[in-house]
């Protein structure tokens, strides 16, 4: 290979470094997960199609990854199409035959084709066609259309069926092969060629996994799970194609309870990690919902809460213009004047809301499910987080029926959210486990790594692979070396040879660019004395050392 | 969704505890690649298909999984394949205009043909042939043939293609396309609709990111790599399409310490383990060479290593028949009787093996590494497991070119090898990068997750998820709870609250499903003074504690 080896575009390799910075994130939030009696669990990267596709609405299903089935799929899948191709051909001539005269019947044919073909397909052994994939009836639709179309038009052709004794058709087959394969095949061949998918999400891979072990599962089941998924986005800064999601969910309790354990959840994590001053934003759906009640835009609450969302942005007047075009009426906008005016502590919002929500009776369970929150909140307090009413706060808006969370980064770090959740009442219903409400939140790791990294909140040993390199001046001294490494491990200091006797200044070199912070020194001295000379790399000052003093100054 | 969801076979879901049970083999082994000097890197979960094709082997080829293309590809690949046939249909028609008789001269023809399509092809915007992906002069050999064959051979079409004044040619296109589709398609249409595949091991990735990243690498690059990796093979009972590799490799040294090493690495991980008795395996590919060197047969090492191999199945006699019938000459397998005769600890063996390979250069290089290995490892002594000489090992012969390595189950555990690995010389060249010697081991987690549980050797703590349930009696008593709670998980205690204020029956239940150690009880009196009831699931007993108290007893 000639060219230098690359990666598929939005994939990342992580070296070294890198990886240790992730999984200190990893780690931080895995502790508090299980702190907070989350358990997890681990799906398989490559789901059945089925399971995946549309979940995602159409833009979805467009950015999941498929993956080919494996074997020579697309021989099989010619050569069973060229078969029912074959077997519609002798069944039209049949069927010419039987009616003997050149008025051809071809309602009559359809009807016996759509009735008959797929009996015969089924028919034939070592054909392969799915019926989970592919539909025959739309298929046999499909060919009989065709043979109409292409067959009985062609007067050349309709001269060869007539009077080619052979019914083998060969050309016949082929035309109609061709005809399908460019004009329908894609939707065949695409079901056809690919029954599985890479995971988009975690949330869907999560409810197929509570509705098939519903049996083994002790609700409510409290899961966290951290694996990558993929998208076939287009790449951009700051977006791939594979990237982690690290999720907790609690299914199987309506309970307000797990609200306030998560809002506690996402202060124990980002103390944690020292990230402090982040904002909780939190909203509710009824809220939302209520407040277009009040205004008579019940069935423009998606258009109302895109508009409301952009208040931050372009500010009242122009929320107003906007909602304005889309129809909501100047009398129901009068009547948000106290939204936009809503300032104070969660408290005194509450009470602003609670005098626009009084005739909304889904706008006052909002209010009371928010208020019950933010009173555990204060009586729990938080260690470095804040907690915010902010209710332009519309995410997922499309699923959650009940809290809305979303996380910001402390004030003067430019990054969107890093974190989001809400509850959605019927997790499970898309397949078909019906009423088992759940609530969840996520961790944007990608963004509170580029976080952490701008406001240098990463422990500074994290970029230490090892503590100490020992010099190798020869094989005695390596072996010595290796008896005191072997020593240093059972310690649980992470130790190394180096590999070669090479030149002193090529090793030195070796453990400056690894930034080890020591170096081991044994040569014919420190063995005569069973001592190790130990050079602290960062001051230069050196020690002779005990095998137990140096275990003892390495700890 | 009517039925019941499942996922692919070949791939499993793992619950809590199965996840825990992993994590405690993944972090026991990270561990110890720590102590000893690796570094992680991760690399995407697809890389692109050139980088995998090729590598494995025909079956390792086939059992790659391909990512289909995002996109209509498939609508995509026929247009431009209907585009190219027409193309080459108004060549051909100029060709016959030109030479204006019925004597037609095809070789000129085809020759003009092959030299003016692919720049035709090139030509066409919005065409999408990939040329890293479609040899275009391949491609242009095929249709021309193909013209020739059913175009130029068929009376009818051939009528047509002279009189035809269109131009257009629908019927010539479409049954070139089918044939084309049909007999050559496959290979052009599998390479066209995917470009990128899912990881099938760890050791190209490596091989391609060490090639990649070369200019920021320090010498001798020691990593270490934990992720899934997925194979088309046929799921049978502990085989699986999607499972973990774990490596630790070493590039850029040829030290002879980095073997030694390997054997301590793979004697601490399974120590850590508490797996005790293991034998790490050893042979060298150089004592294997020697030896098919001394009975002349050079030319047959792989069938004289194949023979080797089955002794301990089938015996001595057998795999005498077996080399003889492999055309290993009588004289040669007689030479071969100190190696059927080979007893003793790894010194003796070494000894006979000197007495046999004296006159094989190589073979003696191989008894050299060998001894050097024994040595280091008879002075360091190895925690719990066992070096043992193996003349027999032959895996990975195809690449490893120094010491092979092989890792069994303790004696009477029945299970195949639990990790292996060895050296390649040559490890990056396959991406152009020469003379990198690379030595690396991996262990093989299903297995040894296997028999961690048949010798029952998982941590009896690995299923406890909390420490301690809060049983629910009301708001208030939730509350005190919560604030209990907030104190033990700063001190590193899982403990949780029971979301709803449940009959006690249903929350003590609970607890015990899920093997909760401790529960804690809060009722009007323990408000009132302060205090929290702490019960002993085991046993019953109950204390009432301060929460200060409560945290120490939990601690």
């Amino acid at each position: 290979m000639a060219q230098k080896p690359s990666i598929p575009k939005g994939t990342r390799d992580f070296n070294p470094i890198e990886v240790a910075k992730r999984n200190y994130i990893f780690d931080t939030i895995k502790a508090q997960f299980q702190h907070f009696g989350f358990q997890p669990i681990e799906t398989p990267s490559f789901e059945n199609s089925e399971t995946l596709m549309g979940k995602y609405g159409d833009e979805g299903d467009r950015l999941i990854f498929k993956i080919l089935n494996s074997g020579d799929f697309l021989r099989d899948f010619n050569e069973n199409l060229i078969k029912s191709i074959q077997t519609a051909l002798v069944n039209l001539r049949k069927s010419i035959d039987e009616v003997d005269n050149d008025e051809f019947d071809f309602d009559g044919f359809r009807s016996n084709f759509l009735k008959e073909f797929p009996i015969a397909l089924r028919s034939i052994t070592n054909i392969k066609f799915d019926e989970r994939l592919i539909n025959l009836n739309t298929l046999s639709e499909d060919i009989v259309f065709r043979i109409y179309n292409i067959v009985l038009k062609s007067n050349v052709l309709r001269e060869k069926l007539y009077y080619d004794e052979n019914l083998k058709f060969p050309e016949l087959t082929n035309i109609i092969f061709a005809d399908f394969y460019f004009q329908l095949g894609n939707k065949y061949v695409g079901n056809y060629i690919t029954e599985k998918a890479l995971r988009y999400d975690l949330t869907v891979p999560f409810a197929r996994y509570v509705v098939q072990h519903q049996n083994e599962i002790d609700f409510p089941f409290k899961r966290y799970q951290m694996q990558p998924v993929w998208r076939a986005d287009r790449p951009q800064k700051g977006r791939f194609r594979e990237f982690y999601q690290c999720d907790a969910d609690v299914v199987g309790s309506q309970s307000l309870w797990q609200e306030v354990e998560f809002v506690q959840l996402y202060d124990a994590v980002f103390s944690a990690l020292k990230l402090e001053g982040v904002t909780i934003k939190i909203n509710n759906r009824k809220i939302l919902s209520g407040i277009a009640e009040v205004i008579g835009a019940q069935d423009k609450l998606i258009d109302f809460t895109v508009a409301l969302d952009k208040l931050d942005k372009i500010g009242e007047e122009k929320v107003k213009e906007e909602m304005l075009s889309k129809g909501i009426s100047k009398e129901g906008i009068e009547k948000l004047q106290p939204l936009f005016e809503l300032q104070g502590d969660f408290s005194e919002q509450i009470e602003a809301l609670k005098a626009i929500l009084s005739v909304s009776e889904e706008g006052k369970k909002g209010i009371e499910e928010l208020e019950f929150i933010n009173t555990a909140i204060s009586e729990l307090k938080l260690q470095t987080a804040n907690l915010q009413l902010d209710v332009t706060l519309a995410r997922g808006l499309n699923y959650y029926t009940g809290a809305i969370f979303e996380v910001s980064a402390p004030e003067g770090v430019k990054m969107g959210s890093i974190g989001g959740g809400g509850r959605y009442d019927d997790l499970t219903g898309i397949f078909g486990l019906k009423d088992v409400s759940g609530v969840g939140i996520s961790f944007g790791l990608d963004r509170i790594y580029l976080v952490l990294e701008e406001l240098n909140l990463f422990p500074e040993t994290i970029s230490e692979s090892i503590k100490v390199l020992c010099i190798n001046f020869g094989e005695a001294e390596a072996l010595t070396c290796l008896k005191a490494i072997k020593a240093l491990r059972a310690h649980g200091i992470n130790a190394e040879l180096y590999p070669d006797a090479a030149k002193m200044k090529k090793q030195m070199n070796y453990a400056n660019k690894r930034a080890v912070p020591y170096v081991v020194l044994v040569g014919e001295s420190e063995m005569s004395s069973n001592t190790f000379t130990l050079k602290n790399m960062t001051n230069g000052e050196q020690q002779q050392l005990s095998l137990e003093d140096l275990i003892t100054t390495l700890q």
